[in-house]
C-alpha cells in the first residue's frame, strides 16, 4: 500500500511509548490523521486553532511526561505552532512535530497552502527532517522508519526538547471509503539507553573544592516534580540555605528559603554582607525573582557551580564556573555525605529573613479589600490536595511567587517559562486538564485570558478546570514597574487597555461564572469554586489597576521594615 | 542622547512616506514605541495579540498601499507575527517588521522572554538585518540609518515583500517621565528609483513569436485594482477570451470571461478541444480555479508567457516558456498594437460558453431555501458602489469566484490567497477598515470567524464592517471535496464541528448581531445590514452541511448541461 511506511510513522510512535497525538484538520495531512487516529494505542485530539493546539500539546506532554505528536496540514498552519515549539524548546518538553507540505516542487507555485516549511522553526528545534517524497523504494521505507525513530529518540534525549518532521504528500492523500489498512508488525524500533554517570574521581574533586567553602547557597530554579530530589534535600536544607521557587516543586521542603525575592527587596548594606555567598549551586530552569538574580549577579568574587544531567548550561548569575553533569538527586546525596567547614550564622542569616517574611505574610493577608495580591494569597492557601496549578505569565506567577506556597501543599506547580510568553498559558493548562484527573487551577490575568481565548474552542470536556481569572483591564505589570508608569503613552501603548470580562467567555462555552463581588462572600465563593463538578468554572476579579498598584506598593515597602527582624 | 538614533528610525520611515505602524504592547520595544507613536506624522495602533496585529498591518499596507511599520516586544511575541509574515511574503504585501530582541549575550540565558530571533521568519523575508547594540560609535548611527533606508526600500521593490529589522535593547529602556526628545532634522534618506522598461527589441522578438499563434487565452490572476489596465485590456477581450477571476479586480472588464471554473467543470472532450489555447498569457498572482489549472496542465503542447514587472514567475500552470518582465498595461497595450492571426471561433466558444454559465445564473439564483451559494449571490449582487470586498479562506473565496461580479459594480476585492490560511481573514479586512472610509464586507466561513475571533480585540472603532458569516459549524469543504467525506474520521478529525454562533462575540463587542431567519425575511435584513451606521453588524446563516452540500452538488450538476448552448 502507496501510504503503509507514513501509517507504520503510528506504530513506530506506539512502539516507543507514545500514547498522546494533537491533530489539527486539513487534507494535505489526510495519510497522518488516518495513521494516528486509527491506532488503537494512541489517543488522539483535535484543535481548530494551531496555535492553541501546540501549546495543548505542550501541556500533554508535561503531565504524561511523555513525548507528544503534534500535526498540521502545509502553509501557515504548520507556522501557527511556531511560539509553542519555541516554548517547548526553552522549556525541555519533548514535542515531535509532523507538519504535512507539498511535494518540493509545488513550493512558492502560487498554488494553495503552501510556505517554506523547510528548517521552519529554526534554531527552536533540536533537529529538522524532511521524510521522502516517495515512498516505494526500499531504502526510502528505511529512510522514514530511521527519522522517525531518531526524531522521537532525540526529543526524549537530555535536554528534552522539540523536534520538526516535515511530511510531503502528493494527492491523493485519501484510501477509499471502504479501504482498511494494517499497522506493519515488523517496524524496526531503534532505542536509546542513557545512563547519567557521576564518577568516583569528580566526587573528590569536588569534595577538594568544597572544603574551602564557608558560604554554600543552593538556588533551584523551575523544576518537575521529584519526591527523590525532595527528599535528598530535606538534609542538604538543615544545613544550608537552598532557596526554592514556587515553580521549583519543591514546596515540601521543610527548611527550604521561598522568600528570596521578598527578603532581597531593598536589602540594607550589612543585610547584604551577611546573605552574600562564597559558592553557589543551582539546579533547574529559569528562576523567577529579578531580586534575586541581581543580588547574585552583583558579586565579583562568586563561584556558581550548575547541576543538569546534560552538557552547556546557562550562565543567568553570569558567575557560572563549574557545570556538573548529574542527576540533582545524585549530587545532593554526594553534597549531603561531604564534610563541609560551614560557617553556622550564614544559614541562620537566610533563616531569620525567611522568618520574618512568614511573620509578615501572617500578619498581612487575609486583607479586608480584596486587591489581586490578595486574592491570590486565599485561593493558593485554599488550594486542594493533589491539585495542580498554573501560572500565566506575567504578574500571575509574580504574585504566587511571593506568596508561596506551604510545606504541607500537596501542589503540582507549572508555568510557560521557557518564554515566559502570554500566548499559551490557558491552552497549556488544558492539555495537562484533559490529560489527568486532578483538579487543575490556573491563575491568570485579562491580558493572557483572552490572548488565549481559543484554548475553549474544542469539544472535550474540562470539569477539572478552574480558572482564577485577575481581570485589571489591561497589562497591570506596566504600572507596576518603573519606566512606562508615568510616561503620557503609558495606558494606551504599554497598558493597552480593554473592556472584555469573562461573562460572555462563561456563556459561550457553558462555564460557570462567579464574578467577586465583595470580601465578605469571597470565602463562600471560593468554596464552590473548588467543588468537583462537571463544569468549567471561572473566578472572576475585576479591579482597578490604581488599587493593585497600591497593595502591591505597600506590600513592598512593609517588606523593608526589618526592625522586627 | 542614547536612543536618538532609535528615535530616528521614525523620522527615517516617514521621510520615505511611511504614515502607519503597527505596535504591540512591551517594555523591551518601548524605545521604539515611543519613537512612532511621538511621531507626528505616523498614525499608530496598538493590538495585544500579535497573530491578529500582524495580519491587521497586512490589510493596511494593501489598503493605503504603502509599507507599514510592524513592531513587537521580544519573544513568542515576534514569532506570534509568522503567519502574516508568510502570507506578506506570497501576497508580495510590504512591512518592515521590527522586533525588539534582548541583547546578544542575554540570548537563552533562562532569563526572561528571549527566542532565537535572529533570522526568525527563514526565507519568508525578503533581508533579515540586526540593529547594532550599541548606539554611540558614528559608525553604529550610519549602520542603523542605512540599514532602516535599505529595508524600508528592499520592502518597496518589486516583488514587494515583508523584511525583518531586530533590534537588541540592553535597559534602561524608558527616559524620565519629562523627558522629550526631537526627530533629528538632518537624517540621511536613500531613495531607490525604479524604471519598468519594455525594449522595442522585445517588442518586436514577440510579436514574430504571437504572429504564429491563432488561439491566444489571457489568465488573469489575483491582482490589485488597475482602472489604466482595465481600460488596456477592454480592447484586448474584444479579439481574445480574457479569464478574469473574482479576486483579478477586473470586474469592469464587460467582455471578460468571469466564469472559467464554471465552464470547464466536467467538460466534454469536444468542447475541451473548442476552449484549448496555443498560446497561455498570463499575469498577476495565485489562480482561484482548481478546474482551470487542470484544463491548462494537462495540455503538453501549450506555451505559457507570463507578464510581471520583476524576474523570477511561478509555474502553476507547468508550461511556463518565457517570463515577460513589464508591467501589464505595457504589455497588453503592445498586444492590442499587435497584427494577430487569431482563429476568430476560438474567442467565440469561449463567449458561448461564458454566456451559458451567465444565462444558467440567471435562472438559478435566488433560490427559495436559503443556502450559502444562494446567500453569497445575493450578497454579491447587493454591495453597494464604492465598498471593499473581503474574502476569506477557504470556501467563501470559492463561493464568491462561482459567483462572481458584474462589469457595472465598483467593488474592490481582497483575500489572503498568498497562502490562502484561514489565520487572519478578519484581522487582514479590519485593517483594510480603520485606513478606508468604504464599507468593507466579509464573507467568512465559521473556521476562519472563531480561529480569528482576536481581530476585534482593540479599542478602534469598525463601525464601516460588515461580516456575512457562513456557519455550518464545522469545516465544510472536507464534505464537498472528494475524499474525506465518506471517512469514518471525517467529521471528528476533518469538518471539526464547533457548536459555536456569533451570538455572543456580538454581544461581547456591541456589534449589530443579524441571525438569517427565513427567506422571506433575508431581502430587508440585507437592506438593514448595509446601512450605513456606526456599528459593525454580523449577518449569520446557520446551515446544515448537507443542505449546503447538496445546493453545491447540484449547482455543479447544472453546470454540466449543456443542451442548451
Amino acid at each position: 500500500m502507496r501510504n503503509q511506511p507514513i501509517y507504520d510513522i503510528a506504530e513506530i510512535c506506539a512502539r516507543k511509548g507514545i500514547t498522546q497525538a494533537v491533530l489539527c484538520p486539513g487534507s494535505r495531512c489526510a495519510p497522518l490523521t488516518l495513521a494516528f487516529t486509527r491506532h488503537p494505542k494512541i489517543q488522539c485530539r483535535t484543535f481548530s486553532d494551531e496555535r492553541s493546539a501546540g501549546f495543548v500539546a505542550l501541556g500533554i506532554a508535561q503531565q504524561t511526561k511523555q513525548a507528544v505528536v503534534l500535526v498540521s496540514t502545509s502553509g501557515t498552519a504548520a507556522y501557527n505552532f511556531a511560539p509553542a515549539v519555541a516554548e517547548a524548546c526553552f522549556s525541555e518538553t519533548p514535542l515531535v512535530v509532523i507538519t504535512a507540505d507539498r511535494p518540493a516542487e509545488w513550493i512558492a507555485q502560487h498554488d494553495g497552502q503552501t510556505i517554506y516549511q523547510q528548517e521552519l522553526y529554526g534554531k527552536h528545534v533540536k533537529k529538522y527532517y524532511t521524510l521522502p517524497q516517495h515512498t516505494d523504494h526500499h531504502d526510502d521505507q528505511w529512510h522514514i522508519n530511521r527519522v522517525i525513530n531518531e526524531a522521537i529518540n532525540l526529543a526524549n534525549a537530555q535536554p528534552k526538547g522539540p523536534v520538526h518532521v516535515n511530511a510531503p504528500f502528493r494527492e491523493p492523500f485519501y484510501p477509499d471509503t471502504k479501504e482498511t489498512f494494517e499497522y506493519s508488525q515488523s517496524v524496526r524500533i531503534i532505542d536509546e539507553h542513557y545512563s547519567a554517570h557521576f564518577p568516583q574521581a569528580l566526587k573528590e574533586k569536588l569534595a577538594l573544592a568544597l572544603s574551602g567553602k564557608r558560604r554554600i547557597l543552593v538556588v533551584a530554579g523551575q523544576h518537575d516534580e521529584n519526591p527523590a530530589l525532595t527528599d535528598v534535600l530535606q538534609a542538604t536544607a538543615t544545613n544550608l540555605p537552598v532557596i526554592t521557587s514556587v515553580l521549583s516543586n519543591l514546596h515540601n521542603l521543610k527548611k527550604g528559603i521561598r522568600y528570596a525575592d521578598s527578603i532581597l527587596s531593598k536589602i540594607p548594606a550589612e543585610t547584604e554582607v551577611e546573605l552574600k555567598p562564597d559558592l553557589l549551586i543551582s539546579f533547574g530552569k529559569s528562576v523567577i525573582s529579578k531580586n534575586l538574580k541581581l543580588f547574585l549577579r552583583k558579586f565579583t568574587d562568586l563561584e556558581h557551580w550548575h547541576i543538569q544531567p546534560y552538557a552547556t548550561a546557562t550562565d543567568p548569575f553570569q558567575h557560572l564556573s563549574k557545570i556538573i553533569i548529574a542527576e540533582p538527586t545524585s549530587f545532593f546525596e554526594f553534597l549531603n555525605n561531604t564534610r563541609l567547614a560551614l560557617s553556622i550564622p550564614y544559614a541562620e542569616n537566610w533563616r531569620a529573613e525567611e522568618n520574618r517574611i512568614i511573620q509578615l505574610h501572617k500578619n498581612y493577608f487575609p486583607q479586608s479589600q480584596i486587591s489581586e495580591l490578595d486574592l491570590v494569597s486565599r485561593v493558593l492557601a485554599k488550594l486542594p490536595a493533589g491539585c495542580n496549578l498554573h501560572l500565566a505569565n506575567s504578574m500571575s506567577v509574580r504574585y504566587a511567587e511571593l506568596i508561596g506556597l506551604q510545606p504541607h501543599q500537596q501542589v503540582t506547580v507549572y508555568s510557560n517559562r521557557g518564554t515566559s510568553g502570554i500566548d499559551g498559558c490557558t491552552s497549556t493548562a488544558i492539555g495537562h486538564c484533559l490529560t489527568s484527573d486532578a483538579l487543575h487551577v490556573l491563575i491568570t490575568g485579562d491580558l493572557a485570558f483572552f490572548y488565549d481565548r481559543n484554548a475553549f474552542w474544542h469539544n472535550y470536556p474540562m470539569g477539572n478546570l478552574r480558572i482564577v481569572l485577575l481581570n485589571n483591564h489591561g497589562g497591570i505589570i506596566f504600572k507596576l514597574i518603573d519606566g512606562p508608569a508615568g510616561l503620557p503613552e503609558a495606558d494606551e501603548y504599554f497598558v493597552t487597555r480593554q473592556p472584555l470580562t469573562a461573562k460572555n467567555i462563561c456563556a459561550e462555552f457553558g462555564f460557570d461564572y462567579l464574578p467577586v463581588a465583595s470580601a465578605k462572600s469571597l470565602p463562600t465563593l471560593l468554596d464552590d469554586f473548588f467543588k468537583p463538578d462537571s463544569t468549567t468554572k471561572v473566578l472572576e476579579l475585576e479591579s482597578g489597576i490604581d488599587l493593585n498598584k497600591q497593595v502591591f506598593e505597600n506590600y513592598k515597602q512593609i517588606l523593608t521594615q526589618r526592625h522586627e527582624a
